[in-house]
């Protein structure tokens, strides 16, 4: 039996959550949970994050509409990571993108390598 | 020009670092790097984090030679998580395991879905 209390959290109670589009392996963002996050995850197969900055359950998409269904959660060896596999409903970004990781650092520079969804 | 001085480092100096194979999309690890190792990384092209429960460099294979060798550097929108593409020699995970998310949380269980290479 799974039981989010046994992950291993921050002084703060959160774990980083890497979220991974199922079907194509491409990394979409990284953000925070905590064990009732991780609950309500499991209980509504709509990946539910902590906000830090409201200090709030972030519902990925509640407001956008741009949803993250649960595939399956993993963990790592030492219980202080997940890897969410996930089915992404449009951008995974707030500035439109499909995924966070747009900026790629390329001879030293920083170069943008997606453009927002339209 | 990239400065590793401009990224968002939590109170301990740290950043998250995904480590994914360039190949095949595989999330391999998630572990910590600081503004030096950052720096070591991108000088060396060999994956270099620094270690939080050894409070040293952790260069990645050096004593196992399960190198990550660099292929490229990317951050998140809000420059406060790195994700790695890289070719990783031989098991990621300290457990020999290819990757460190090997366990997966089925109808509510534990299941490992990955064993050691040999």
């Amino acid at each position: 039996m799974f039981d989010p209390k046994t992950l291993r959290y921050d002084a703060n109670g959160l774990i980083p959550a890497i979220a991974q589009e199922a079907a194509t392996g491409e990394v979409l963002m990284m953000a925070w949970m905590n064990a009732a996050s991780i609950e309500k995850t499991l209980a509504s197969g709509r990946v539910t994050y902590w906000s830090r900055s409201r200090q709030e359950f972030w519902e990925k998409g509640a407001t956008s509409g741009n949803q993250q269904v649960l595939v399956e959660m993993r963990l790592d060896c030492d219980r202080d990571c997940l890897l969410l596999q996930v089915e992404q409903s449009g951008p995974a970004c707030h500035t439109g993108r499909r995924n966070c990781f747009y900026t790629a650092v390329r001879q030293g520079d920083e170069v943008e390598i997606a453009k927002p969804m339209t």
